[in-house]
């Protein structure tokens, strides 16, 4: 009789652990975050919202969380990882473009003379996003971002970009993603770029990845239908145009939302003028040892008129300095 | 001792039932489809997709299946049912508009002159759609959508349209999502038309519905963000349009769509050339007492081309007289 009981007991045990396979990181589930406000402000959040006898219980299927990438979930500087992509496949290209040794822009490119590019301004970017984006199919595309995220490396960390990811934010997407949350990226960045590797990176599929994109063309090549990448924007997902492409692409509104500049603006308020209890949160970049620091005048991920609207609003800002032990996965293995 | 062995034999099952709900459907679980190539080509599929022993083998996370909504999952005769709900907002906001009144093209929405419309072509219906579907917030519009989609019923069969879904295919929907496929809708009907309506009756959330849209405007409106619907096309979801849509929301290729109109054509030959193992169906319109018969020479939902591509690639054709037991979910109850 006692045997058996046992034997229940232990089943029992086995059921609980098949069916929620997190109950282990009840204990913390923030491990690299460190005690204090920011913290605290995520935890009474989902605690709040996934309570059903809480006023604020929002069901699962609504709980939608949006997250930028660049500044948010990976870093950003000293420019845009995406930009280096581009170079690098400007520099593999030029052979096959003579033209470019008398292209100012393109040879800046090429030199990784990232002044001269950034003086090109909006245009001069765009014209060597499109050079290096457009002109192949889909699939084509996806295996370039592939190879070229499995082995380029930062010049001042020397690791892998893909390694340069938030240590504290994969905990956060775990926890959110433990609690019923569907977790998605809303980026400036392009989703073809993205698509590739976030689910390897951090666990979210390519339909939960949303981002800037150029038009595409179907067409039938040798019999076989292929998307063909044309050098024209489709849609640019940065302020007003993300709270749009969540509405497009997600058709609910976020409960929560994560972002680290005034591009994010836009989706943080979209998400908080819902009903009913909200989280919205900024990445301050604070950590110019182990980071960078940065906010109000940064060319890149420029955080003002956001910061302003934190302080007035009460959202969450998370000090990097002092709210995260770590920043990058690799530190835990020092 | 005996009455515990019957406790874990009793909790085993309680296990096993709540961690596969679907359980019961395996004995058959496309009960309104009668026996024949088409049933059995769909079982084939998902059987061999979904056997990990299989070379054919699909992992969940892939499971993708795509359905055209208009003709595939619900009617679409005499016209598309997106079309009365504009002719029924004209009605509406006609007392608004006494200039109505000596414009054939909205006096013919009027009276449900649908001939007269036709006659004006697209330009007329987009001049409808646009002036029914613009002008005020995405949540005013889901909010009118909401109580049309709850009383609006169709003059042939004066059932709601909302009933007027075909039970073999809420049946197909449910089989698929037991055996872990994600269900999308890919339609050339308005994205923000479907979305308020296609969780409840067809179990597919808002994230996986897909369709035409027209533009949207980002606005602080007394404070609170709004988006304004404009009265200019984003996109059509036909033809074409369809694959470049399902790379650009899901960014994976099906290995499964469902149509039932050359509008449906493209989508499921992108969907035939990926590799491995893939399920091309055409809903075939061949009952003219229980539905509609049409095909090749219809306005709406014409099937010409892709019906001699199914023929020529062995692609599945159902065969609504005869392959299904029941069209609607409301004669099961007679």
């Amino acid at each position: 009789m006692k045997s058996s009981l046992y034997f229940i007991i232990l089943l029992s045990v086995i059921v609980l652990f098949s069916c929620n396979k997190e109950l282990d990181t009840i204990s913390d589930p923030l491990p690299s975050w460190n005690e204090g406000t920011a913290k605290q402000s995520i935890i009474d959040f989902v605690n709040n919202v996934t309570n059903e006898a809480s006023p604020n219980f929002v069901k699962p299927e609504d709980r939608i969380a949006t997250f930028d990438n660049d500044g948010t979930l990976w870093s950003e500087q000293p420019y845009y990882f995406q930009f280096q992509f581009a170079f690098d496949r400007v520099k593999e290209m030029a052979a096959d473009h003579p033209e470019w040794n008398d292209n100012l822009l393109f040879k800046a490119a090429l030199e990784n003379d990232m002044e001269t590019v950034m003086k090109s301004g909006m245009k001069g970017l765009m014209e060597i996003v499109m050079t290096t984006h457009a002109g192949m199919t889909t699939e084509e595309f996806g295996q370039i971002v592939k190879e070229w995220i499995n082995k380029a490396k930062h010049p001042k960390t020397n690791k892998l970009y893909k390694e340069m990811v938030f240590q504290p934010m994969l905990e956060l997407l775990d926890y959110l993603r433990a609690n019923g949350f569907k977790t998605y990226i809303v980026s400036g960045g392009g989703i073809e770029f993205m698509r590739p590797w976030t689910e390897e990176i951090y666990g979210i599929p390519a339909e939960q990845v949303i981002g800037s994109s150029i038009k595409l063309k179907f067409e039938v090549r040798d019999g076989q239908p292929v998307l063909l990448k044309l050098p024209e924007l489709d849609f640019f997902d940065d302020k007003e145009g993300k709270p749009v492409a969540i509405n497009k692409f997600i058709g609910k509104r976020p409960i929560a939302a994560f972002g680290n500049s005034d591009g994010d603006l836009q989706m943080l308020k979209w998400t908080a003028a819902g009903d009913g209890k909200r989280l919205l949160l900024y990445v301050h970049h604070t950590d110019a040892d182990r980071e960078w620091a940065y906010d109000r005048k940064s060319h890149i991920g420029g955080l003002d008129k956001g910061l302003d609207e934190a302080e007035e609003k009460g959202w969450t800002v998370v000090d990097m300095k002092n709210d995260w032990k770590v920043i990058y996965p690799y530190e835990l293995n020092k």
